[in-house]
């Protein structure tokens, strides 16, 4: 394993909603992703989510409130919360959660990615 | 839950080597440490650890070489291999690890810390 240098990882690639992994550690992902416009209404049944604000500006909208992440912020959405990503402007974060997690969760559709790409 | 906030967090605590838990996640802990001068060689046999430079620099030796990371960057080191912690200066790292980790692995000693704070 060599150590990895967000700023380099981030400039490696640029399609958005499309996390890179960049590293693996006790069944967990550590995920890059370039966020830009709204995602999907989705949740994880059972796992915990974590999304830290690298550059740029994240919402968080759960169902009773909306979470606003600037760089340098992070939050877990607990397993089984619905939420919905908003990037009004390109937004990169880093993602902490296991390798079994799926971006759309529970909700399978056309911006679900199955085959994670690593860095 | 709330957000977390990293400058803020690291304002409110200065010991350095103590780190104080700002998250658990999936039986993971998200911990905040300050770092200053050098720590002692262990190793955690069933865990990896990952240290995330959010501040400063920090050299990760290992038995066959120097990790060295600035601000931005991160290794994990996989369970089993020896390693040794030494910040030069104050170097404020963001830890993700298994909930049951010690900070000093397998080498209990005066440094180990057994009853982790939340921040």
């Amino acid at each position: 394993m060599e150590k990895v240098n967000l700023a380099d990882a981030f400039a490696s690639f640029d399609e958005p909603w499309s996390p890179r992994i960049a590293a693996e550690l006790n069944g967990q992902y550590v995920k890059l992703a370039k966020l830009e416009g709204p995602f999907v209404w989705h949740s994880h049944e059972d796992e915990d989510e974590l999304f830290f604000v690298v550059k740029g500006h994240l919402t968080l909208r759960l169902r009773d409130r909306d979470i606003e992440l600037d760089e340098g912020e992070f939050f877990v959405v607990p397993r089984g919360v619905e939420h919905l990503p908003i990037a009004e402007a390109e937004c990169h974060v880093l993602l902490f959660e296991p390798a079994s997690t799926l971006n759309t969760g529970e909700t399978e559709n056309e911006r679900t990615v199955h085959d994670l790409k690593w860095l």
